[in-house]
C-alpha cells in the first residue's frame, strides 16, 4: 500500500478545520511532501500551504492527490468526482482516507484503468496477511498505548521518530491508521484487517531489522475501550514491543464514544499493557508517560506532570510542549 | 447467515476421520438434522449415518447440502464441483465451511443463480456489523474461555445448552465458528470479521433477551494465544458475560501451533479473563472449570479434578465424561 510523494492535498468543501485533520496531520509531520492544497468553493479549512490547481501541481512534480478530508454525509458529490477524474487525466495517482472506496465510483475506477493510474484506499488493506507466529524478530520496537482512543499515540510515535533521527538513532515510524499511512507513505490500517490476522499484519509491518534499529509502531485504541480492545491487544502482541509509552489526557471524563465507561487509572493501564505485551516479549516495559496537557494551564500541567513523575518513577513528557527527548534516556 | 435443515452431509474424498471433524461435530450435536451422508470414491471418513444419493436426500426432505470437510490442498476438484452443481440442480442449497468460497467457483455460482439456490460460506460473513457499543443488554450470558485454542469451548457451550434445556432453563447456543454455525443453523464466524467490529458482531449475535434466558456463547482462541488473543478479547467484551467457564487440557505442553509458547496456568488464565470480562460486565465471574481428561486414566482424571476443586473452590467437570450439570449449580 505505497503512496508516492510529493502530494497535492485535496480538501474538497471541508466544513471546518476539523474535517481536514488528516490532511493537517500530514502537513504537520511531512511538510516537505505536501506541495500544495486544492480547495473547492465552500471549503472552510486551510492547511497554510499554497493553493494550487491540478495543472500547477503536476508542473511542480506532484505524484499523488491525497483525499485527506471527511466528506459531508459520507457520499461523494459529483463536484468531487469531477476533480478526481481530472487529476487522474493529468497523470496523478489518488490515495484516499475515506470510508467509501474510490474503486467503487465507476467514473473514477474507469478513468484510473484507462490511464493506468493507481487508486489507494488506505482504510481498506488489499493484501492478505498470515496468522501471527509470535516468533521473536531482530531489532527493537516501541509502541505507544493509551488510556483511551485519540489520545496522542500517533503523535508520540512520530515525535519519537523525529527525536531519534535527530540523535542519530536508526528509527522508522510504522503506520497503522490512515493519517499515519499518508505520513509514512505506507502501512496497514489494522482496524480494517480480518480479525484472525491482526497480530500477523503487525508482524509483517515491523519485520526483522538491525539490532540497533527502532520501529516506532503507531498504537490504536485502548485495552480499556469496549469497542476496540481486540484491535489494541492484537496490535500489542504483533508488535512484540521492548518499550511502551503510556499516553493520557487528564481532563477526559469518559472513554471516547462510550459515556458510561470511565477512563482507567494510569497505573492500572500500564500494568495491563505490560502484562499483555509480555506474552510475546517478556522484557516489555513501560519506559515513560506522554501527557496531552492542552486543556491545562502551564502551572497545572507542570504540577500534574511532576506528580506523575514521583508516583511512577518514569519520565513524563508532553510531546507537543516539552518534546519527547527525556523518554529516550529511559530506553532499554 | 441462516442454514436451513435438514442436512445432507457431504464428505467428498475425506482422507481420514479428522478431515471430517466439522461434519462429525454436527452429527454429534444435531443428529436429528443430519439425514444422511454423501461420500465419494476414496473417502475414508464415516459419520455412522445412512449413505445417500442427492436424489434420495431430496426425497427425504433435505434442504441443504453441508460441505463439512477439509478438501485436499485447499483446491476444489472437478469431481466435487460436479456433485455440488448436481445438488443445486436438484433443489438443494449449499453451505460450506471451506476457506475457499463457493461463490468464487463459476460453475457453482452460475448454477445457484440460475435455479435461485442459496450458497452460504460460513467462514465469510456477508453482513456488516456496527462498532461495539458496550451497552448493557437484558438476559444472561455465559462464555467458555480457554488456556488454549481447540480445548473444548464449543463442546462445553453445547453441553450447557443441552443440560439447561433438559432442566427447563431457557438457553440458546450462539455460534462463533464454522462447526457451531452448522449446528445452530446461524451465527457469526468472528475470526473472519473486520477487526474493528469484533465486539459489535458479538453484541449483534447475542442481543437483548428475557431476564431469565441464557445465551451460551461459543468461545474462540485464548487471551494467551499470540496469534488470536485479539479475537478472544473482542469476543469477551462483546459477550458481556455474567459467567465464564475455564476450559483446559492438562497434558498439552505448548500453545497450539506455537511450540515456544507454554500453556498458561489455570489461576492466571481465570484471573486474566475475569479482569477483561469485567470491563463490560462488572459482575462477570468464573463459575467452574471444564477439563478434557481424554489423555488421562480414570484415576488420574479423578485425582486431577479433585485437586482443582480444592485449589479453586469451583465445580470441576469433564463435559464428555461427567456432564456439565454441576456447573449449573454455581450459576449466578
Amino acid at each position: 500500500m505505497a503512496v508516492i510523494p510529493p502530494y497535492l492535498m485535496f480538501l474538497g468543501d471541508a466544513a471546518d478545520q476539523l474535517a481536514a485533520k488528516t490532511a493537517a496531520g500530514v502537513v504537520h509531520w511531512r511538510p516537505e511532501l505536501c506541495v500544495g492544497q486544492l480547495r473547492l468553493r465552500g471549503c472552510n479549512a486551510d492547511l497554510g500551504i499554497p493553493d494550487m490547481s491540478i495543472e500547477e501541481a503536476v508542473a511542480k512534480g506532484v505524484k499523488t492527490l491525497i483525499v485527506g478530508v471527511a466528506n459531508r454525509g459520507g457520499v461523494m458529490s459529483q463536484t468531487w468526482i469531477d476533480v478526481l477524474v481530472d487529476a487522474l487525466e493529468h497523470g496523478l495517482d489518488i490515495a484516499s482516507g475515506l470510508h467509501s472506496r474510490l474503486i467503487e465510483v465507476p467514473m473514477i475506477e474507469e478513468t484510473a484503468a484507462k490511464y493506468g493510474r493507481h487508486l489507494t484506499d488506505v482504510r481498506h488493506p488489499t493484501r492478505t496477511f498470515s496468522v501471527g507466529s509470535g516468533k521473536k524478530r531482530s531489532g527493537k520496537r516501541l509502541i505507544p498505548v493509551g488510556t483511551d482512543c485519540s489520545i496522542g499515540k500517533m503523535y508520540t510515535a512520530l515525535a519519537l521518530e523525529q527525536e531519534m533521527s535527530a540523535q542519530g538513532i536508526k528509527a522508522t515510524f510504522r503506520a497503522t491508521g490512515q493519517t499515519g499511512i499518508f505520513i509514512a507513505g505506507d502501512g496497514v490500517s489494522v482496524d480494517a484487517v480480518i480479525s484472525d490476522f491482526i497480530s500477523g499484519a503487525v508482524e509483517w509491518l515491523a519485520p526483522d531489522n538491525d539490532p540497533d534499529h527502532w520501529d516506532l509502531i503507531e498504537g490504536q485504541g485502548s485495552l480499556f475501550h469496549a469497542s476496540y480492545a481486540g484491535v489494541s491487544l492484537g496490535l500489542l502482541h504483533g508488535a512484540q514491543a521492548d518499550a511502551l509509552v503510556l499516553c493520557h489526557e487528564p481532563t477526559r471524563s469518559h472513554m471516547r464514544g462510550l459515556p458510561d465507561y470511565p477512563i482507567p487509572g494510569i497505573a492500572e493501564c500500564i500494568a495491563a499493557n505490560e502484562k499483555a505485551a509480555r506474552l510475546t516479549n517478556p522484557s516489555a516495559k513501560c519506559i515513560g508517560i506522554a501527557i496531552n496537557t492542552h486543556a491545562l494551564s502551564k502551572e497545572e500541567a507542570n504540577d500534574y506532570m511532576l506528580s506523575l513523575e514521583k508516583e511512577f518513577a518514569l519520565p513524563v513528557v508532553d510531546p507537543v510542549k516539552t518534546g519527547v527527548g527525556r523518554l529516550l534516556e529511559n530506553l532499554p
